[in-house]
């Protein structure tokens, strides 16, 4: 099967299709995006690539990004950042408080809002200067030296994230924070922040296709343990309460974020990042799950 | 890295490890097994194999079980069971009856002993004579004649099993049993109890390696996908609470039993199945995860 | 106010409100009672009664039963029967499996259906013949000769109690239960089964009206403290989780049951028995609810 | 029984008992209190009172003050106010996140955190200065114009009160508040800071006992109806997931501070508070729970 062809055939197939979900509400910003956007990129480990639809717009990348804290964080702090968030998938809603009450404030797996605020509050001990410190670390992997925070996306979460507040002070709470919610909340919303292309994005999560090895073929980003291990952590976690659904349909570990993009890495081959706004009620992308399924299926690639 | 080798080393090496956990004592006749039994068999694809340790004694494959029961259904009912049973990790422990009570009857995945039971139902509504005919294709996948269920393991089971008693009566409570309770644990007690040699179990499993197709080359049991999809499962349900945790640090889909056996597949290459009585407190053999963790990291061996 | 006339009037004005609810489904027998029978009985302390509507044909009390055996069990055992059940409200519903499980096997208190269950367990290891010596028992009190167990409503709840033998395994499974869960179950379907009419109901239960003593104001069927515990125990745990809302409208302790009957005491002064068999979404009789809280307001009779 | 008598014999004896329990130590200035003050004060309804030990010394009421708000709110709300609040017990800890979430945002009660949160928020939305007008108004039942609320003990709260930060926001983001978390925890953290003595707290709540009406016999502070549902509530909730436990043994309405004091009504009779500052468990004061058990014991004096 011809990549290209397969990219395109399936994208006009999908495009097609009448929308179900709809764009993440409880983040103004967010609602106020084309829900009509569609796009794919393909990043081989050979430095091609191979784009279709929106795949030069750039969006929320929202959640994806905890894949990139958690990767600073891994780099920075080794397996001891284990002992305060699990890896395990959580079985529920990516806001639970249940669950992270009963486990006494340890987050299931760092995937999860929960998880991610413990990954913002180790990065903001370690890091000097925690917010710039992060975005150069981004920047270094991408080669996107014009990649930013959203002020707008950020500010719009903090004023309704009433949920996520609960979230981390309850962890707090569990003494499992060592800086003010405040402080990790602030780092959080920024983290979600980021917006960049299906491309920019696709090429920069490459490392995890390639042992840890960044683009360049020189920086180690991860150590080959650590970058299997992510891919492992994305397999079981990445997509909430519907990771079993994604692995089972896709076969390929991957994240998705509520601004409607899917990452999803088949390790020694290719990243890919699909972007489409209308969620399924688990918060995943709609159409973006749909597209990856056909795709494995269609080209037969799964880790399995 | 030579395999055997690898095998031979490591063997050694945690042999020779204090002893943590203990036999499943909740079943009385698991209790009387030596608990220094320590085998390995890792089947290759083209045929080979390689074994250390009691690798050629019969032990109780329990829940291992549970992924020939899935094969048989989803091979018999294609993708329509999973109307009856999910595809997602719990998050929870093998028998929890508060997930399947919020859950209305639906269980997780049909690894947990919830989903097993609905699986065994489905079996008993769609074989003619369940019992016999199940064991009948397990015979046929494994050439191996003389298999047989373990009286004594089932009814020791039955005799103190008020807990699966409960999940399975619970169950029917939200109608999601067609046959009678008794029936459905009958069953299921007869499935676990299936006793085999490492060497045996792995043979067996390597259709999952295969693509689906049997040993022979010839016998399609599942297609490519329904192959891979088993495998995603396990990836994702096959270690109750601790399926992140064997795909953070072991990297292959994998099913572990209280009788101390674990399998994991490396599609397109092997299975392995080691074997190790005593139990962490998850349920899972402690040197078998052990075992596995350190092979696929020496051998740099993963699905990822 | 006379209290003759106020159950008059509060009778004709609450007859002819439309129906709500309806007739307990899951119990076939049940769902053959004629759902617009509805009767009132209020038995004085001074022997003297009041009757209105069908108050002298027998239903079946069920749940009302519970507060029977935990007497019998109290007046036996004594406190340490508190070591295995609990006497706090349970917040939850009567058959919640969850709080259970994670309560460890020890029910919240004796009228939800588990703890009910542990109650009669104790009474099956003190009772030389279990379900004759506990008739016998009842009989005495009630000085009603021809009471007897229902053995079509047994039965009928005993082919469809699936979540009623999930429970029952479940304590079984946590060592709370001495007893097989058949025998259990087998007593308290039977215990559920007693048929009275609204006026035996409430003469029956005066006992806990007069401090623990029966009727005959010579045997001492609980002591003092007794008898106001159990009337506590009804305050907090008699509706399940409308527990509070009867508290608070009604201000009497009371017991429900699924045959739509409602036991209310008023100490030192009666006992009423209001039957409807329509049941709120609670489970408890939707014109009983409304009766005892209109009566309880126009006679300004409560605890408070 | 001579109520003073009792009062001092049972002082004397239970002071005598070791401590069990500890402080209240997640409020650091209540940890600052001598664990040993041990104080009692029963006003009748006649304007006599009997104190013992130390109630002439004033310390922090902590959550009884959520009967005043609630009480207040009632007064100006009427019914309304439970349609956001309910009146059921929680079978939960006073803190529980997860009940909070299953219910969708509506807390069980008015005297668990969320819902006395709720409550204040009810209050700040009526009243035009809610921190004045509310102590003008606790002023006037009691008679007790040097009334005020402790910065000390409200600060301290805020300082380390990440859970009930978590609470209200988790409140909030189910709709359920109308004012931003910070103004309702301000408000719920000077509530709970009020400080009195034993005997000012007694004589403060024997409108509870006195069918609404205020000690002056003239201004009606709740309507005989609301004030016997107010204790109802204090019968079914008062004490958290130990309610039970003491309308069990005590046999009155009341309500438990983590400051250590205990508030019981016997209606038409008395209003008693007993002051013990180390907590059980279950976070209410030890010696308080026993004294009270002893004392309705003895004087034979409960509800039922």
């Amino acid at each position: 099967v011809d990549i290209k062809q397969a990219l395109t055939a399936l994208h006009t197939k999908i495009k097609a299709i009448p929308h179900k979900g709809s764009r993440a509400s409880y983040i103004p910003e967010l609602s106020h995006v084309d829900p009509n956007k569609f796009g794919v990129f393909l990043a081989h480990l050979d430095g091609n690539g191979c784009g279709v639809g929106d795949y030069q717009e750039p969006f929320s990348i929202q959640s994806i990004a905890k894949v990139l804290s958690t990767t600073l964080a891994y780099k920075l702090g080794g397996e001891s950042i284990w002992s305060r968030v699990g890896v395990e998938p959580s079985g529920t809603a990516f806001n639970s408080l249940l669950q992270l009450e009963s486990d006494l404030g340890i987050p299931r797996n760092p995937f999860i809002n929960s998880g991610a605020m413990v990954i913002c509050d180790i990065l903001i001990s370690t890091l000097e200067n925690p917010k710039e410190d992060f975005l150069a670390f981004v920047k270094t992997i991408s080669n996107n030296k014009s990649l930013k925070y959203s002020t707008h996306i950020a500010e719009s979460e903090k004023d309704v994230g009433f949920r996520n507040i609960a979230l981390c002070n309850l962890i707090k709470s569990f003494d499992n924070l060592d800086n003010s919610p405040e402080e990790v909340l602030d780092f959080y919303f920024n983290l979600c922040s980021l917006e960049m292309t299906c491309e920019e994005a696709a090429r920069l999560f490459l490392y995890l296709a390639n042992d840890g090895l960044a683009l360049d073929q020189k920086t180690q980003i991860l150590t080959l343990s650590q970058s299997k291990r992510i891919n492992a952590l994305m397999q079981t976690c990445g997509f909430y309460d519907e990771s079993g659904e994604f692995s089972f349909k896709v076969g390929l570990p991957g994240k998705s974020g509520v601004g409607g993009g899917i990452l999803a890495i088949l390790p020694e081959k290719f990243a890919i990042l699909v972007w489409s706004p209308r969620l399924n009620d688990k918060g995943n992308s709609y159409k973006g799950m749909l597209f990856l399924e056909e795709f494995t299926t269609l080209t037969e690639q799964s880790i399995f």
